[in-house]
């Protein structure tokens, strides 16, 4: 249970000054740092590099016999996890938080067992617990996972032979990222989503680019595409798909990115009942359960099922356990970031969702192709969209498509989180040349006020 | 004059309604987009991809014969700025801003005599004038340069031979990223300094990381080091130095990096004196001169001497010239990037300054190594260190070393604009994983609640 919400609320206790014991059935880090968010990031890293250097000639530098070792990609990937797992535990230990490897399960009384992976049985006693339990893959019913024809983002993590050709089901950030990576590598890729445009929780047209840029590199992209059936072939598998067009696509592997499941399995002892929603755990306005004293954070609490989120929950709910006077805060601005090439990113409204919710916006975008500094580093593709309110000038939502988006986002979640408006962005002097620039322009082009366009 | 102050102050009043004539003496966009920030950058990312090519090892990548051609490294940065000037070019036209390429002399009753490059002269007649003329590199007196065994930061712009060592002269943002660049490219580079830092307007620990990497990288760097004479060879020069070191280094050139002189030659008419400041137009709260109607801004006002305030400042000066009620806002606020590898970026008060003035502050840091996106990126030297106000907390200053240090200070430039406080930057999420998690652990860590170290 120490992924980000757990070994951060782990931590933020300890700092507290409160005797705090972790409970882990796997590897601190949990899914994010272990088979997650980072290593998946070491993975793109190397698809980058890789994909730069094919396009070396635009640089003035020439390389001959280029070719790459797909097991040390993986191995790299595999190295930089353990790096960060290790970090954790050291944390842990610097932070004198107790840390315990085995499988938790708590009762009503909040005692918490811990089954060792060494068959051990402890008791822990606590005046609080904290459910951190996160999410696994969904998968695909009567589709058995074996590793090498058919993945969830965790097995092909650590593919030993890449697929000559992937199937990827599910066109959200994990689908698109590995849809990036193994195309990058040379794997024929076939991504296909249910929704009318990959990335369903990205505004239309920042998704769009990607779905070009993807179309373009010689990704298959099918939407509206429905999964109607996967058979197991003696060299892969063949999936039987509906929508656009009925068809058959034969590859050598699948890769199901269909989304998350709340992973409570044998957390609950037979005498303790939490209240679900949606098959999540329920908390109130403290982040407590149904059962006083019995906390959650995290993806086990629902969506939007990201990192970043699960940690700000966990320190808020331990805040408001331990801090006298908090006041824990729920989650309501929080960026999204997805780390293909280009990169795409988000805060706030999407057009879409500002139109629904009835909100008068005005929109400025910024293209990269006119900003110095995307031309000078050869980035031209993508651009820079904000959301304004109409009336208040206060900046609604930022959509970043193109080279350091997932850095970008950044100015303008802070930007949300304070309310900023229009002027206080354009009083801020944004140092040129840089990408961060557009955000400035954009936001003048709301007001019809950008210069470089 | 149409740098960065003179042409997006001609397009901002443009916008406001007005007619608006520019005259510039070469090409628009001026020093930065022509001879310097844009140029340069081109060429340090031809750098980057090539270092990381050397490194492609580590990313699981084989290259066989890895080799450059210099005039094309130089080719692509021309391209790059001549591509950006066309741009400039283009708003002019769309944006209705009548553009005029020759001498411009201004006189006492705002007539501005163009003297063309084809020998015709007109005469221009305005209410307001901006004077946006900016700076010319500093010479060496008594050193002739030739473009081939001296220059300045122009001639090494466009400089056809790769010369095999290098001595520059001064360590300010201009310096190092040459030394940064031809270092790279396997130039043996010598880079000296007066002063007891290299890049001394950066927070000394910051700068402290840049010299310690190029130190490494195989560049000599000399401090406190001033140069005493300087004599043409036939292979070069001989530059003779005093400090820590009595000494002569022969090198193939000489790149003199010692600062900037206003360009105010030819622009007065005889009838027409202004007042000066060390030597720069010295205005008022408005940004208008000693004479009422002619007014400056950007680098002939005086340092910083950085491109994106001389734009702030004709943005200000121009809609206080024609926008009723608008108070012109001097600048005081602004981010100092240097694109070198590791980057260094800042905003605000560095240590030195705030004891300088007696404020009590606290200070946060967090490495590069303890970040997931970082270590997955391979990219794990430097840190981020911030100021804290002790009474407030508001954030006094950010310094940050590091991959992509110029585009994160930006959130931090929003966040002292807007006197943001610990507690804001804290309840702001961040992405994760991203380098920019690392500027709210460095918040974290001054108020001792960092979480990852």
């Amino acid at each position: 249970m120490v992924g980000p919400a757990g070994y951060v609320g782990a931590i933020r206790a300890a700092q507290l000054g409160k005797k705090v014991a972790c409970v882990e059935m796997e590897r601190a880090g949990g899914t994010c740092l272990n088979w997650g968010c980072i290593p998946t990031k070491s993975l793109l890293k190397n698809a980058e590099v890789y994909q730069m250097m094919q396009h070396a000639e635009d640089y003035g530098i020439t390389v001959k016999e280029l070719s790459f070792d797909f097991a040390k990609v993986v191995q790299r990937s595999r190295g930089v996890a353990d790096k960060m797992a290790k970090g954790i535990e050291f944390l842990f230990k610097s932070k004198k938080v107790d840390y315990f490897v085995g499988r938790g399960t708590v009762s009503k009384d909040k005692k918490v067992r811990v089954m060792g992976l060494d068959g051990k049985e402890q008791v822990l006693e606590a005046k609080k617990v904290l459910l951190a339990t996160g999410t696994t893959p969904r998968r695909l019913p009567g589709v058995e996972v074996d590793g090498v024809r058919v993945m969830t983002s965790r097995e092909a993590l650590v593919v030993e032979k890449q697929p000559k050709s992937l199937v990827i089901l599910g066109a959200g950030a994990i689908g698109v990222e590995f849809a990036y990576f193994f195309n990058a590598f040379g794997t024929k890729v076939t991504l296909l989503e249910m929704l009318p445009q990959i990335l369903p929780q990205e505004d239309h047209e920042t998704a769009d680019v990607v779905a070009k840029s993807f179309v373009k590199s010689g990704i298959e992209v099918w939407t509206e595409t429905k999964m109607e059936k996967t058979e197991l072939t003696t060299g892969g598998v063949r999936v039987t798909v509906s929508g656009k067009e009925n068809k058959t696509i034969e590859a050598e592997a699948l890769l199901v990115a269909i989304g998350v499941q709340p992973q409570l399995e044998g957390l609950l002892d037979k005498g303790l009942s939490l209240e679900l929603e949606k098959g999540y755990l329920k908390t109130d306005a403290t982040y407590q359960t149904s059962v006083p004293g019995i906390y959650a954070a995290g993806d086990i609490i629902g969506p939007p099922w990201l990192a970043h989120v699960a940690s700000h929950e966990a320190v808020e709910a331990v805040e408001g356990m331990f801090v006298a006077g908090k006041k824990p805060h729920k989650v309501t601005v929080f960026p999204g970031c997805t780390y293909c090439h280009p990169q795409i990113a988000s805060v706030g409204l999407t057009e879409k969702k500002a139109k629904e919710l009835g909100t008068k916006f005005k929109v400025g975008k910024f293209p990269y192709r006119a900003s110095g500094k995307a031309v000078a580093a050869g980035e031209v593709d993508g651009f820079v969209k904000v959301l304004v309110g109409e009336k208040h000038g206060e900046i609604l939502g930022a959509h970043i498509v193109g080279a350091e988006a997932t850095e970008l986002i950044a100015e303008m979640s802070l930007a949300i989180t304070l309310e900023a408006t229009v002027d206080e962005i354009l009083s801020t002097i944004h140092a040129h040349p840089t990408l961060s620039e557009m955000l400035m322009e954009a936001v003048a082009a709301s007001q019809g006020e950008a210069i470089h366009i």
